[in-house]
């Protein structure tokens, strides 16, 4: 049987366990020349799925309702109808929240079982690692001595963000939630400080932590975080913009201090560089981060955090939990 | 005797004729071993002059209580203690609101007298016309059959921007004040549409005026401009950023319609490219616009307009009707 968890109805602001379905179908059965049939095994699970939740116009198309919860998964190609495939290979695939799914081979990636662990290609060599790499030195461009900040910074993409910032020679200064985050940051992921962005007095916290300003700012978080940094921002300084995880649950916690006239004033007299991006946009980088990455995973050069969570009935708890800085390092659900 | 316009005091919002003290003093003498005394023949007025009038931090500092006003000039050499040049040298310099000053020669730039008018070298060939090519070409990267749109387009950079954009095979969308503005745009500068933006149905004409969609905003006004223009952002749209002048003034013309959030949310989602920037971060250029535009301003192929306004005693009026939207095409004082 293929267990499902299905869009049930949208969100109007807080997602919430209802939101979900949970239904048992028949296991799928290929057909076309080049189907190919697949069991996932891990699931990942990430903050742009609540986005995929509403009908909003974006660079992804919104979930229907009643279809499976989309995802990134690592999954084990049970029957397939393309040469290039065999029973057996074990993938990086978009299986999504299920136990089987049929795809097709564009999209899919064979991983080397005998490589990293399994799960590490869904976060610090898939594409939260990716995000990393692509945002921080394709558009950040660090250069040694800068100040580079990131928030959600013990997440999959933050806590990459800090260790190739300190790579790259710069002061990396992480913005988590709570202390024992930011204590994380710090003794695990290599932050030179770390601010929590539930301090009443986050704009002199950061301010603080930044002696030199903010060269480049890792926007992945928005709302306040995005307030304090702002007034910090040096002269050229270069913000890639991939997600804005404050604004995603529809849980507004601006402090509104800067308006879109303070930015783009700024953005004017300090020569800002603001850029949104995905990764699918730096899609001809992705060979040479993971000729990088790779290795130093293996070797622990890089460290990853990982949150596996047991079964595939537990998907939309540990997502909520998620979407609520719940959680500790990369989200994954074990399938099997 | 040198006659010359100080800042008498700060404006605390709209800049206004008491701001600025009319003084005579003796023409200075040069002493120092490189030091240069230039004669002002034209003065070129600027909307960024309204900034450097507060004590805001900025890429350049304010002109002081009791200073002379700022400003690009067209002036002649009357002595010089530094070889490179000699009396009756014509040079663009930045000589500011006087009729005499005492330059060095970095920042001095000696033109032909023969070759373009010497109005030119304050305009279309001069700051404003290289702003404009900077900021379209090396940030916006227009690409044929692509939408670029300009506010303030009959002014000496968008002028140029709608007229550049022509050359890369886009359309050239200009946003104006009022009808003639409007209908100079598209007659004389070549614009395909024209919008003015003291229509109350802004964002809806200028939906009309771009069926595709905007692939780059120029911007150099801001306000409800700006406004209007976010939602019809393209994906992967530029938005160079070089002025804005409906923020100068102290005046706040903004609908408030998109706050800093939204913008974020767009440049996520749209992954659109926000860059400020001033022409002296493009320096590097300047050659190869000067080598592409001098021999078309020549021509005829690229035509500007010039504003040019007698007596040294009129600047500070000249200047605020420039703020206040009244003048078309480059402003400029003939100071003898």
């Amino acid at each position: 049987m293929n267990r499902q968890w299905q869009l049930a109805r949208r969100p109007e602001a807080e997602a919430l366990a209802d939101h979900f379905r949970y239904v048992t179908l028949d296991v799928p059965e290929i057909s076309g020349a080049d189907d190919i049939l697949i069991r996932n095994r891990f699931l990942s699970l990430d903050p742009y799925m609540r986005w995929r939740m509403n009908d909003t116009k974006s660079y992804a198309k919104p979930v229907g309702i009643g279809d499976v919860m989309v995802g990134a998964t690592v999954s084990e190609v049970i029957h397939s109808n393309d040469p290039l495939f065999a029973a057996g290979d074990i993938v990086v695939a978009g299986g999504g929240w299920q136990d089987y799914a049929i795809v097709k081979s564009d999209g899919l990636r064979k991983i080397d079982p005998a490589g990293a662990s399994l799960t590490a290609y869904l976060g610090v060599l898939g594409s939260p690692g990716f995000t990393a790499y692509a945002g921080l030195m394709k558009i950040g461009e660090p250069k040694t001595g800068e100040t580079v900040v990131v928030g959600a910074a013990t997440g999959p993409v933050g806590s990459l963000v800090i260790q190739l910032a300190k790579m790259a020679g710069c002061r990396a200064v992480a913005v988590a939630g709570g202390p024992d985050k930011c204590r994380l940051a710090v003794d695990r992921f290599g932050a030179d400080a770390a601010v929590d962005h539930r301090d009443p007095d986050l704009a002199g916290m950061l301010a603080g932590a930044c002696p030199n300003g903010i060269d480049v700012y890792f926007e992945n978080i928005g709302g306040r975080v995005l307030d304090a940094v702002i007034p910090l921002l040096n002269p050229f300084a270069r913000v890639p913009v991939c997600g804005l995880i404050s604004q995603y649950n529809g849980i507004e916690d601006r402090s509104d201090a800067i308006s879109l006239a303070q930015l783009m004033q700024d953005t004017l007299v300090k020569r800002l560089l603001v850029r949104g991006f995905i990764v699918t946009d730096y899609q001809a980088y992705r060979d040479e981060f993971l000729a990088l990455a790779t290795p130093q995973v293996a070797s622990g050069a890089i460290v990853a955090m990982e949150d596996i969570v047991d079964g595939l009935e537990n998907a939309p708890t540990a997502f909520l939990g998620l979407l609520n800085g719940k959680n500790k390092g990369k989200l994954i659900i074990r399938i099997d």
